[in-house]
């Protein structure tokens, strides 16, 4: 296995987790566990190879769904004597989302070759699970939140196809992307970086314009 | 036609049903209610064809897409003289996702071979439809209620895979999986069935974890 | 490039600029805008493409992209100096909504030679980029205000369906069925058009039924 393959486990892996949180959080039964977990675990995933048009990774390889439910089992257990679970679920959440992020992107320029699409694939891998998590457990979306979420993961992929393009070894590559998309997520959820607001126009309410 | 494709006409005139009924819970105006139906009655199926890499169905054959047009119109019609349209969402539902459960166990099962798939694609199958029906019509989720839903329709999937394997008729295969999926269902409406409550952190509200 | 082509390129634009609109009014930051932008432009056009089983469109031509982030950032710059961002989104949709839909009529149409495809592929085309914008930026779905919406984009692509049929220019018939779409959706917002409420049961909240 390649360090490229172990960020695809790493990513479904850890999404699969913070799935199983949000089910925690919700105070849902075991299904709801398993359910939530391999939603978060491998959504994006499927999105990019339905668009990609290459087999849906976990249909020919049923480990993928394994992980799912063995981390959904485990979170079950151990979550009650976690003292703080949507802590927990955001940090699992940015390493996820660095990983899956690195890994789309390599997915991604592998089947089509083309620097966009390989970007455009990171990000939809890295951020995808955890949209659906949201909608579907009714959590406030990050994505609505103007923290560096999406950035981050753009970044850490444009950085993985900017280096893989310049003949860097692949892994070499991964580390990179990966270290800067989880340290740029990692510094938002600790110190609160944030973009620049955006600059609606003075004194009156975004939503009434 | 076989007892299985019966299934399948069940499954998405049923679910259009649902959907359809949700519009009148909603007010909304007759093409509301179309497409309200047509995207409960065929969601679900989609998503499994897509996923499986296989023709979606609807394409090939609109009678899916009559089916659901036509019921709409029905019960555009016949729902003002119901007295608890949700009570009749719930009972049809139940039916809808024991019928298309099985069927999605069965057409997974036929296109990988793989129990672990055939499971999934019925979860997926007799779930995913209801489930986008409430997002849509913003009603509260079945899967955030605790209710015995999506663990049914698994129980299904799995005793129609299982009794496959081992050599049952399909028909009468399905005929079981489809009983005890819609009897669990039905259970859990009528006595209020549930899995064991999740074990949070005595004393906090699990929101704040 | 023919007219209708031109029709594609409108569509997604268009889109596009809602999506960015939409978080100009939910504050979000450069990258939301780019995400909310590319979501809503491309989105209807992903589901045709994946299920009629054709390769998705932006994937072979990442001039759509570019259009979604050109659009996205000429919106970031321009926003704070418009009086009214609401209305202007629902007037750049109701073009979108017009010339998206009959494309998408064209496209299934082209595909698979059936009128009711055609016209199905040209409501989801038209319809499902607006409505994932809702969804993500958690505004007020148009599915669920009763407005001539879904039936503007649904008659526009079967006037082009049936013109086709009978031996039109694709380009005449594309442009009878736009203006009928752009007419009757702008109507709707203009006048404030309306179909017959649905009749639901005299004096009883209808969300209690």
């Amino acid at each position: 296995m390649t360090s490229i393959e172990t960020l695809d486990y790493v990513g479904v892996g850890l999404f699969a987790a913070t799935g199983a949180l949000a089910a925690s959080r919700k105070q849902l039964d075991i299904i709801g566990f398993l359910f939530l977990a391999a939603v978060t675990g491998i959504g994006g995933g499927t999105a990019r190879d339905l668009i990609l048009d290459v087999p849906v990774f976990w249909i020919s390889n049923p480990i993928y769904l394994l992980i799912c439910a063995g981390t959904a089992g485990v979170i079950y257990i151990t979550a009650p004597f976690v003292e703080s679970r949507y802590k927990i679920l955001l940090w699992l959440d940015a390493v996820a989302l660095a990983a899956y992020g690195v890994f789309g992107a390599h997915k991604g320029l592998i089947v089509t070759g083309s620097a966009t699409i390989g970007i455009v694939m990171g990000m939809l891998t890295g951020t995808l699970g955890g949209i659906i998590r949201d909608i579907l457990a009714r959590e406030a979306s990050v994505l609505l939140r103007r923290e560096i979420y999406i950035a981050a993961c753009a970044i850490g992929a444009a950085i993985y196809v900017a280096l893989n393009k310049a003949g860097l070894e692949p892994w070499a590559a991964a580390a990179v992307g990966f270290v800067m998309a989880f340290g740029i997520r990692g510094g938002t959820i600790k110190f609160g970086w944030r973009l620049p607001a955006y600059r609606s126009t003075p004194g009156r309410d975004p939503e009434d314009i």
